[in-house]
C-alpha cells in the first residue's frame, strides 16, 4: 500500500487550465495543512495561491515530497518535466506521481531516485502482493460510499463524513480508493488498477482490523447500475463489508454519463441493489443515508431535491457541499453506534 | 487476444504425477485431432498414450506449437526445461504456457524466439490494449455459463454445450476465459488477469458482433456468491450481454469451496441474482438449464438430483458428463431461436 510523506510541493508544471489542476485544486482544498507551496515552470498561469517555492527552498520549508499534481494533456509525462523532477529528487524530495506512465520507467528519473535515496510512488499503481480476499469478518466498523453512477460525489462524500465524523469525536479514517484520494489521505489503494481476481482482497487489505468503536470511511468507486465498472464496484463492497454504505446520487441525472442506453435507477432500486450485494459478507449491511450533488440545482430545488429524496426512502439526505452534514453524520453513526 | 497456432506438440516436462498434468489431460480430452504428440524428459512418467516425438519430428509431423502442459511445482519454469524449449524454438515451434513467469523473461527462450521468429504465449497474460465496456448490444447471440460456487463445472458445461450445437447444427463457436480453455480453443481471454476496469470490456472484445444465428458459448468466472470473486463473475456476465444462462451447481456442495463461512445458494436464489444482474445489460437474460456435477453421486442419486432440480425451477437439468445432453440443448437452443 502506498504510504506517503507528508507535507508536499505542488508541481504545477506549465500547465494554463485549471481543467489540467483538478487533483491539485483536490489537495489544496482537501489538505491544505499539508501543502507547503506550489512550483511552477515560467509558462504555468494555474495559480493555487500557495507561496512559490523552488525544490530546495521547500525541502527547507518542511516539504518532503514532490506531487505531480496537474495532469499534462495525453497522460504522459512531457519530457521537458523531467530536469524539473530530478531536481526535486537532488533537494531529497521523494517524487508522487498519478500520470499513466511509470516514474521509474524514466531512465534520468530513476537513476537520480537511487542516486539521492528517495522513493518514487506512482499512485495508479497498486502494490505488487494483494492476497485473495478470505471473506472473514473483521473487528471495527466500516462506511462505504455508492452512487447510482459514477462521478457524482463519492470521494467527496467520503471525506466530508470522515472529516465530520473526525469533528464529533468518532474514531474515523478515510481510506482512499483512487489517485486524488490517496493523495489527500497519504496512503491507499487505487482499484481500478488491481488485477480482478484481487479486488476483493485489495478492499480487505485498505480497511484492516480495527478497534471495536473505529469508524474506516471507504472511498467508493463505480457503480453497480454501471456497464463498465459494476464489477470493481461489487469487489469493493464485497471486500469492504461495510456496515453502513451512504448512496450519492445527482437528481436529475436520468442517463449513465457517456452511457446514454442505460437508465440512473431509482434511489429505491439502487439501495436495493447495493444492500443484497453487501449482504453477502455482511448480513447487517444497509444503506444509511443520501448524499446529493446539487451543485447544479438553485437552492430552492435543493430544498425540494433533499426533501424529496427523504420522503422517497425514509432516510436523511443532505449535499456534503451546500447544506451540512454534522446532523446527518451525528444521527446515522449515533444510531448505528447504539444498534452495534 | 491470444491466436494459438495449431496442431500441439504437448511438453510434458519430468513429471511424474498426472495432477500436475491437469492440462495436459483437459487437451488430450478436449481436442485430441489438435494434439499431435507428446514430449517427455527421461524421467516423466506421465504418459498420455500419445506418440512420443522429438520437436523436430513433431514439427515434421505438422505441429505449429509446443505447450507447456503441465504444472511445475511452484509454478515457474524449471531451469532445466529453457534448453528443451530453445530446442522447440530452434524446431521452428510457436511456444505456449501457463505458468506464472512470461516465457519473454527468460532470456535465452527470448533470444531464440526472435533469432527463429516463433511465438511465445503466457496465456495468463490478458492482451495490452483492452478498451472499457461500450454496453452496446451486439449482434448474434450468447450464452454464459454462470456457477453457485467455483471449480465446479462452468468451463466443461460450456464445452459440452458449444460442441452438441456444433453437433446438431447449430453455428456456435466456444470462447475461453481461462488459460485451459485458451488452450483447447486456440484463442480466449484470461478474465482472472484483467485489470479490474476493464472485464467488462474484455468480455465484449471476446465475443464481438457475430451472425444473427450465431451463438458464442462463454466460459464463465468465479461465482456471484464468491467472497473473492463475485467482481470478476459480473463483469463478465455485464461484458458478455448472455441471451442464456446455464447454472452450473454441484449437488451435496453447501459451502463455499475453501469459505466455510459462506453458504452455497440454492438454486432459486442463484437464478434470481443471475437473471438480476445480467438484465443490467440484456433485458433478456435468463437462465435455461442447469448444469449439475454428480462425480460423486450414485447413479440413483444422480437421477434423483437431476429430477430435484427440475422440480425446484422449472429448467431442464443434466449432467454434461454423465447423462447426455442432446435434448437439453436442442430443446433451449431452439425455444431461443422460435422466441428471437
Amino acid at each position: 500500500m502506498h504510504q506517503i510523506r507528508k507535507p508536499y510541493l505542488l508541481f504545477l508544471g506549465d500547465v494554463t487550465s485549471d481543467i489540467f489542476a483538478k487533483t491539485a485544486h483536490g489537495l489544496k482544498d482537501w489538505c491544505p495543512e499539508d501543502c507547503v507551496a506550489q512550483w511552477r515552470l515560467p509558462d504555468a498561469t494555474v495559480d493555487l495561491g500557495l507561496p512559490d517555492l523552488a525544490p530546495g527552498d521547500a525541502a527547507a520549508a518542511g516539504a518532503r515530497s514532490l506531487v505531480v499534481a496537474v495532469a499534462p494533456i495525453g497522460g504522459a509525462l512531457p519530457a521537458h518535466w523531467v530536469p524539473a523532477i530530478t531536481m526535486a529528487v537532488a533537494a531529497g524530495l521523494d517524487i508522487v506521481s498519478g500520470m499513466h506512465g511509470a516514474l521509474a520507467d524514466v531512465p534520468a528519473i530513476a537513476a537520480a531516485a537511487r542516486q539521492h535515496g528517495v522513493a518514487l510512488h506512482d499512485v495508479r499503481q497498486p502494490p505488487a502482493a494483494i492476497p485473495i480476499a478470505t471473506g472473514r469478518r473483521r473487528s471495527g466498523r466500516r462506511l462505504l460510499t455508492v452512487g447510482t453512477d459514477c462521478a457524482l460525489g463519492k470521494k467527496y462524500t467520503a471525506l466530508a463524513i470522515a472529516r465530520e465524523m473526525q469533528r464529533q469525536g468518532f474514531d474515523a479514517t478515510f481510506r482512499a480508493t483512487g489517485q486524488t484520494g490517496i493523495l489527500i489521505a497519504g496512503s491507499g489503494l487505487p482499484m481500478d488498477a488491481v488485477v480482478s481476481d484481487f479486488v476483493a482482497g485489495a478492499a480487505e487489505m485498505l480497511s484492516p482490523d480495527a478497534p471495536a468503536d473505529h469508524w474506516d470511511i471507504i472511498e467508493g468507486q463505480g457503480s453497480l447500475f454501471h456497464p463498465a465498472y459494476a464489477g470493481v464496484t461489487l469487489g469493493l463492497i464485497h471486500g469492504s463489508q461495510p456496515d453502513a454504505m451512504v448512496l450519492c446520487h445527482e437528481p436529475g441525472r436520468t442517463r449513465i454519463n457517456g452511457y446514454p442506453d442505460y437508465p440512473v435507477p431509482s434511489l429505491a432500486e439502487a439501495i436495493q441493489g447495493f444492500e443484497a450485494a453487501a449482504r453477502l459478507t455482511n448480513k447487517a449491511a444497509r444503506v444509511v443515508a443520501i448524499s446529493l450533488n446539487t451543485a447544479r440545482l438553485t437552492d430552492t430545488q435543493r430544498e425540494q431535491a433533499i426533501a424529496a429524496a427523504t420522503a422517497e426512502t425514509g432516510l436523511p439526505a443532505f449535499d456534503p457541499v451546500a447544506s451540512g452534514i454534522a446532523a446527518v453524520v451525528g444521527g446515522f453513526a449515533g444510531a448505528l453506534d447504539h444498534a452495534a
